[in-house]
């Protein structure tokens, strides 16, 4: 089935304990789509401005991710992310950060890709989210990301998001922030009662948690000893998630459990590379692999 | 089957952001005891000094724990503790802390308890640990706890200790520090290599990791709005790990980790109120219907 993303696509600069990378492909979009394309045709829809090399979107070469919803703005420069995890693995450090062409109008969704029936709206302004979403004509699955910077200065307009998506995903601090539970099951309740029909909280390399209904999961994070650079690891979780969703008839718990965990294992392949390394290095068959033994280590 | 625990024995006052409570019951023998008394029998080896109130160990009445091994040493004063979690609830900061009788010679361990085929050294010095060990006939499942101020400052007794227990429980700041290795999964593969035939690592709020041969389970915590009190967690957790176990014949991978869950369920009875209030309040058959919906909660 057809699944849509819609986010940021960058040129990052990264440092981790295992050493830098500088201008390498990036951004929540990227992540996304080739995780996601693992298990589904995508559409990508984004903008980079005309820096961006004509080679930056070789990756997608022999993969089902459909670019022709990329946008090449003229006089514009692509969004650009210098980070740091050399102190700390779990929490980047942005050294520098260039919005650059993602301050300015969003992309438009091309008229092919109207039709989407599973979205993703990775990370942004939550009014060029809604905008977005207004322009497809029938999805049947939306899901949004989101983050501190929007809880706290556009609220109201999140607000508006949260009663139109069926899916919220986010992280342990920012599902805090908007609720303002320190507790993070009450603050998945919480997040739940503002609009969406399942919540998923990441807690990186702590799990993640979905709360749908009254029901909680839980589950825990892929133990692996490979963890070289982590951005990306959030867009690939969804993508891995989304992804798998976009391939089953219904969204029960059941289901929803099980791509959680299907993002969990998509994730572990990023995490231990630079960039899209650790995607590129990896098949479906290895992820269904992997998905089995994490199933595995955590069944008792 | 006999379980035997050797630990601390004290006199808490204790701050988190639900109230204040002064000298309650507290210290690792007395939670690991009454977690582990759910499933068999305990015995009870401990020291306290004459200021203990004799109504003190009422809390054990009605149920399977043998305290004749507890002595009450005059002319010593019983070991007390204040600790707050007002600013955090993962980590207790320790507002006071008198050792008395803890900090004079370990308690003797009665001639009846000798016999005893499942043990736990809970936190003490190494070398008291490994002497308490060594008055013991035949014991088949010997599992130790260790701490921080033992693995900085007595690392040689420790390594010692590690190579005659089957296993180590301990918490990822002390995995860490213990193998100088950040990753918690090559520090339980370190901790292995250093003896134990399995190495359990808490995480807290975070849920646990076991390590045996070259299996990695990972368990989350059990997703709960309820915590009032995180004293006794990690006691708690491990006397229902050993309580279970102790009913086991076996200790292969799939027995630990089914202890490892129930000692994640009555943890969650420990927290949720002040002192021994939680475990006081619960039952066995509470107890495995909430083990039923913690395995629910994550399978997939």
């Amino acid at each position: 089935m057809s699944l849509l993303v819609t986010g940021s696509i960058g040129i990052d600069t990264v440092e981790t304990p295992f050493g830098k990378r500088d201008d390498v492909l990036g951004g929540s979009a990227i992540y996304f789509s080739y995780a996601a394309s693992f298990f589904t045709p995508v559409r990508l829809v984004g903008v980079v401005g005309e820096d961006a090399p004509a080679s930056a979107f070789d990756v997608f070469k022999g993969r089902d991710v459909d670019t022709s919803g990329l946008e090449v703005r003229k006089g514009s420069k692509t969004f650009r992310w210098h980070g740091s995890f050399v102190k700390d693995m779990n929490e980047a450090v942005t050294v520098e950060v260039d919005l650059n062409v993602l301050a300015e109008r969003a992309p438009a969704i091309p008229p092919r890709f109207v039709d989407s029936k599973y979205v993703f709206l990775a990370n942004t302004h939550p009014a060029l989210q809604q905008q977005m979403l207004a322009s497809l004509s029938a999805p049947k699955l939306v899901v949004a990301d989101t983050m501190n910077l929007w809880i706290t200065t556009e609220r109201p307009e999140l607000a508006k998001l949260l009663k139109q998506i069926h899916g919220l995903v986010l992280n342990d601090g920012e599902a805090r922030l908007l609720t303002e539970k320190k507790n993070l099951i009450d603050a998945g309740r919480a997040v739940l009662a503002m609009g969406p029909k399942f919540v998923v909280i990441k807690k990186g390399e702590h799990g993640s948690l979905l709360f749908t209904g009254d029901e909680v999961f839980t589950l825990p994070a892929y133990p692996t000893e490979k963890v070289v650079d982590p951005t990306g690891a959030g867009d690939s979780f969804a993508g891995g998630m989304m992804g798998y969703l976009s391939t089953q008839g219904s969204f029960s718990p059941p289901t929803i459990k099980r791509a959680l965990a299907f993002g969990t294992v998509v994730a572990t392949y990023t995490i231990s590379d630079f960039s899209l390394g650790g995607l590129q290095s990896t098949s479906r068959e290895a992820i269904d692999g992997r998905f089995a033994a994490f199933k595995n280590a955590m069944s008792f």
